[in-house]
């Protein structure tokens, strides 16, 4: 159930003495090969951390040997010296497994503008090297910041398998969402074909996630394929096994994101474009009214309609109609349906918005706006 | 200290029954003349309310005669037959009046979705047209939903003043902000005249609030010029005046949002545009994380830079500097001064941010998010 279930994986997670309560913060995930093809994507935000300025080098040329991941800071606007560390992490973990550092990917995560301690890290890059064998789980324990639960996924293929661990709760909104995901299979897949076959999944899994509209600094998804299976699947089989994986890693990021207490699918139809119907989503993914009402429990579709209005894409303001949870309570921009037949006592919210203005749809993801999430983020750095 | 203060307006307020707690819930502000010169401007929410799309063919001329307004429920997304209760209200007021329906702007304010009693109406209609008075105030109370207070304000010119009134508390953000705002000056002002400073002064003060970044359908600020003092101001001291009236009322209006313990000034310096400032000023005003972080006392310009992030603006990611109530916590993009030293305990926060890529700069105002804001957000139809 770990990144380690993959032929040619090893990992180890450590306490490097980042998070003060003495919990494991330090995960290193290596493929030990035959091959090492690799892919990754970044975050979307200008502001980078230095992990990310670091890592977008590493993957240039397809090659990705180790992921080195911390939590308890995010070394992010901390300046030469932020990024010194990060390299020397790259550099530690390099020399402990006899590879370049080029190959080393860094992520972290954590409070940003905080400068972590370089020498826990170096020891704590030592004591995992020492420790690495098949401990996925404690890896994808040791990244978690606000996340109740470790997330991880293993998708099997004929003879090869895809697997994953994934961390974030809070500041987790599109173009990659503090979200660390770490990926492995032991398929044969070259980089190019995996550098494709990641883009158009995260494309409509992770970055279809806005559960509070905040875009990280530091969001980084890195796969790696050891070719240890020695199976090279197709290029759609291969794809759908990614997608599986990364659509469950996403849901349970989405599960478990900081206060919520609804899962809200918003789903727009009868778009003119793809881009429309993702833009209206996501105007009502970001609006607080909409989030807290149903965190009260309440279907207030005019929230849904008055966030639909903000956009620029292509439909009729007379005719618009919206479902909460499969009860039609708006047609043609009037109320239809009795909201009050709207259950929203479970988890899951869908929410349907149908344009009338093509044939294109879309899904983004979001959570309710709720006393937990104000009281976690008023409370997190004090 | 209301806009029957300056010459030649009246205003009656009614309980018309559309408030189940019986307070008064609609209110009629009458410009007497000599003259009738206006000036209106709307939502930019393509989802517009019934009042809004029937104002908008009365403002075209540039003369408007009455005003008349109601809480207690938009009328927004009730279809034609909505449409036809604004209508009727706007022949109610003119026959009352004497004067033409085409010369009354009907403005409303309330849950969306709900069909508003149209007899209650009309009665409240004849009621208030028979107790027209210097009644500004009652008008101001009226109109109040989720408001705590009435905002009012005059400006005293040369012989001539500005007065106003403003409701406003929820889904407050851009392009106007459920907000209404009725206007009235007794200075002689050509309709013309009056648009241009209108528009050039809600640009930078009601345009530039943004409380929760959800903008309302039913949004309207309509100015009235009665021409009753004999006076003819120049175009300057006008726009002035206007200026102050409508960045006070903008004050109170934020003061007042829904569960606020912070007013937070955003300011952007060293912007290459206008335009750029208020990008940057206004993704940090809707970035939940640093609102719920300013509620916590807590100085997290970490969740600043993030939002700077996103945006387009013309800017060097290493190279941006943040004050927060006037300590340089961040410079360089790297950690400066002790945030330690940051005193959030008062209600007014600012937030700086130097782009150092031009001269241009912005101010966005917003709150912070709180306990109260989701509480109220989510017992509000309840």
């Amino acid at each position: 159930m770990s990144v380690t279930h993959p032929a040619g994986f090893t990992a180890a997670a450590v306490a490097a003495g980042l998070k003060s309560s003495g919990a494991k913060d330090l995960a290193l995930v290596v493929n030990q090969g035959p091959r090492f093809d690799s892919a990754t994507v970044f975050t979307a935000n200008r502001c980078k951390a230095n992990p990310v300025l670091w890592s977008q080098e590493v993957v240039k040329d397809g090659v990705v040997k180790a992921v080195v991941l911390n939590s308890g800071g995010a070394n992010c606007y901390t300046g030469a010296e932020g990024f010194r560390t990060t390299h020397a992490v790259a550099e530690q973990v390099a020399s402990g497994l006899g590879i370049g550092a080029i190959d080393v990917v860094v992520c972290s995560t954590g409070l940003i503008g905080l400068v972590n301690p370089r020498q826990n890290l170096l020891d704590g890059v030592d004591a995992a090297v020492a420790a690495l064998g098949a401990h996925g789980e404690d890896a994808a324990r040791a990244i978690m910041t606000t996340d109740t639960v470790p997330k991880q996924v293993v998708v099997e293929g004929a003879g090869w398998s895809v697997a994953g661990m994934a961390k974030g709760a809070g500041m987790l909104a599109p173009a990659l969402a503090t979200m660390l995901v770490v990926i492995t299979t032991d398929a044969i897949v070259p980089a190019a074909e995996l550098d494709a076959a990641l883009r158009a999944v995260t494309r409509v899994s992770f970055d279809r996630l806005d559960s509070d509209g905040c875009m990280s600094t530091n969001d980084t998804v890195t796969v790696m394929a050891s070719g240890a299976s020695g199976i090279t699947p197709t290029p759609a089989d291969f794809t759908v096994a990614l997608t599986q994986a990364c659509t469950q890693l996403a849901m349970q990021l989405l599960k478990d994101a900081e206060g919520a207490e609804h899962e809200i699918a918003i789903t727009v139809l009868g778009a003119a474009s793809e881009d429309d119907a993702v833009e209206v989503a996501r105007s009502v993914a970001r609006s607080n009214l909409f989030k807290a009402a149903v965190f009260g429990k309440d279907p207030n579709w005019g929230r849904v309609l008055a966030s639909v209005g903000t956009t620029a894409a292509a439909f009729d303001p007379g005719d618009l109609d919206v479902a909460i949870n499969g009860v039609w309570v708006c047609r043609e921009s009037t109320p239809a349906e009795d909201p009050s037949g709207v259950d929203l006592a479970g988890r899951e919210v869908s929410v349907t918005i149908d344009l009338k203005s093509g044939t294109e749809r879309a899904t983004v993801w979001t959570n309710d706006l709720t006393h937990a999430y104000v009281h976690e983020n008023s409370a997190y750095s004090s």
